[in-house]
């Protein structure tokens, strides 16, 4: 009996909900086992390409013909495809159909509204993206004017995909500050962004639901995604600005205000101007200090690798600083990883083994630390997959009712 | 269509594990449906006393006949027994036969084994208390004789209940320091603790499984159980020592390494000496101050009710010294909710004006404050909770070839 099985009893049983005696009700009901078989054929479909009836029911169990009758429901449906009989089938007498998942039946939509840039990726159902467009914006920006170019930029990623707006699932956007459950956001970061709301604004998908979550959350959860398998994991957006992300369990761990990992807050850590010490260090001539500061902190790093005096000393206070707010972390969540993400992940090979030392000398039992080997586009990532999370609930919803529509079936 | 079973298909989806496109297996397993049934007899009978078989067959939606051969099996099994029919049923010709889910089937064991005193708790699959068993013990004892002293407990509170050892299906042991997944404890607290392994060393119970667990974990664990509903939520064990047990979306995390809440681990953090330097406080002539020091620290907050300078600017550092561990944990962990729980919680009205004010100046979010209202058994039950989940989890088991053999029939 599989472990996915006994959990799914611990489950019902109130293992989680510490509620004793809460069985499941008699698996009785012969609508909930058509559903359970249609998600069974969803299933062996999905991410597998087109396969003929017989391996369907080889993979679900199913008879024949029971696996006819639910391949024919989702079919009308619009959940599945018949495929054109591939060559070598037409060989021995009649072609047998075949299917497939139809990945094109909806999009979902990851958004990533930055300082300096705004990053759209549109995805299909099976995680292929579609479409990926970057703008860039001024961090002068008003908040109506960052939006109006998030919405133009989702507007001009959409047409060219030629994707309609209502196939548009679920959109997650990231964005700096701590964002409340009711979808407040408070960010220092930027302008007019502290009180807004901005799942409103997106008029390019409306009506389709928009939900709003912290960057290095999303970053996080791409950093598990796409990168990293740890059950327990703190990931740090490090870069002009600090941040951190939590995975526990498994999962992302926003908090019960969606301000967990907020610990930039913490007196003495010196979180809020680390990097802009850092970046400030006097590497060169002054008149030659780059106005871009993530320029001037690559400078700076490079000059350390280069024996630059006062370079490694600001360094060695960086990682100092970055360890004041990691350990307690560490020392609260006891991770097996720490991922170092963000436009500084450039600079891990000096501060991956400063910490390392920093980390040992306090914590009880030390995590691993390692690069993120995602580039600058961690959080829309982190967007897509937390979009494709809510569409994936929605199409394994018990309830055949569901108030997902495929788009029109274009042919097989 | 219910959560929870859109939750079980969400984790089927592969939704938990971010896999996309792991559908369940079609639920044509007959052996599986049968299974389901009986979880579901038994989940309409365990907490709700003996019902007569209709009743049965109402809340599990079983057709008559079904639920009487499924009941019929698990009685052969030793999970249920027939009750004697009651008296008003007897008035109208023969009375209906009557079944309860035999809570005596098994029993769960908690034990606390602290730096005085050793706690036995025995309750049956109802979590109903069948025995409670505590002995002292002494600060300086070796590993060794705790160990005897426990086991000895063990022993005599299972005489006392007359349960076979056998019968005990699980046993969860709380104590201090970091335990790691293999079991190895690292403790500064007892003596010849470290690098110990008492599993093995409790032959009263033997050869059933034994979990030990830190004790500030557990004791988070039994607030969730029987104090607190909150989902996030930050245990404080404060008393001669200060620990922290952490519930994240409604579970205990004892993290990767068993580290998880070791914040008095921070530098600065004043969690080691805290407690002491609170006791010492001079309040009355230095030769009344008792060697009992929660009985000293108990006259420190005495005296600082009655506005005593010296007593007052000592519970304020103390709960300075506490907030410096918990500001770090709630910035990272954005909980709902802080417990404050050990033997100093009868000081809470002190502490907790105070660490709200502190926690409001630092936190984005500050958490609800609150003071357990658990006695100082709260390690020694939620070691229970945890050997009840475990037995839960595997009553709960699809596979119907249970390891857990039901005690023997002793009469209806």
């Amino acid at each position: 009996m599989s472990h996915r099985h006994d959990s799914y009893l611990g489950y019902l049983n109130g293992y989680d909900a510490d509620v004793t005696g809460a069985f499941p009700r008699a698996a009785t009901d012969q609508s909930l086992l058509r559903r359970l078989n249609e998600l069974s054929v969803l299933g062996a479909l999905r991410g597998n390409g087109a396969r003929p009836l017989r391996e369907v029911a080889d993979a679900t169990g199913l008879s024949w013909r029971s696996a006819q009758v639910v391949t024919e429901k989702l079919g009308e449906q619009g959940w599945l495809a018949e495929t054109e009989a591939e060559a070598d089938d037409k060989r021995i007498g009649r072609p047998a159909r075949r299917y497939r998942f139809r990945s094109e039946a909806g999009y979902v939509v990851g958004l990533d509204i930055g300082q300096r840039k705004i990053r759209v990726i549109i995805a299909d159902l099976d995680a292929t993206v579609v479409s990926s467009h970057q703008v860039e914006v001024s961090a002068e920006d008003s908040a109506d004017a960052r939006l109006e170019s998030a919405d133009q930029a989702l507007r001009e990623a959409l047409a060219t995909a030629g994707i309609q707006p209502q196939n548009v699932w679920a959109v997650t956007m990231g964005t700096s500050g701590v964002i409340a459950p009711d979808g407040t956001i408070t960010s220092v970061l930027l302008p007019g962004w502290t009180g807004l709301d901005p799942r409103t604004r997106l008029t390019a998908v409306a009506p389709c639901p928009v939900t709003v979550v912290n960057d290095a959350n999303l970053a996080a959860l791409a950093e598990r995604w796409r990168g990293r398998s740890a059950e327990n994991m703190i990931y740090l957006l490090v870069g002009m600005r600090l941040g951190a992300g939590l995975i526990i369990s498994g999962k992302l761990h926003t908090g019960s205000g969606g301000a967990a990992g907020e610990i930039g807050m913490l007196q003495g850590s010196g979180w809020n101007d680390a990097s802009e010490r850092l970046a400030a260090t006097p590497v060169a001539p002054v008149n030659e200090s780059p106005e871009d500061r993530d320029l001037a902190a690559t400078r700076v790093f490079q000059a350390a690798r280069e024996s630059h005096p006062a370079a490694l000393a600001a360094v060695d206070r960086f990682a100092a600083d970055l360890a004041r707010g990691v350990t307690p972390m560490v020392l609260t969540v006891d991770p097996e990883l720490v991922v170092l993400g963000g436009s500084f992940s450039h600079a891990a090979d000096l501060l991956v083994p400063r910490l390392e030392t920093l980390l040992a000398g306090t914590c009880v039992h030390t995590p691993q630390l390692a690069a993120s080997e995602r580039g600058d586009d961690a959080v829309a990532y982190g967007a897509l997959r937390l979009a494709l999370d809510t569409v994936d609930q929605r199409i394994a919803s018990l309830d055949s009712a569901s108030p997902l529509i495929p788009a029109a079936v274009r042919g097989h």
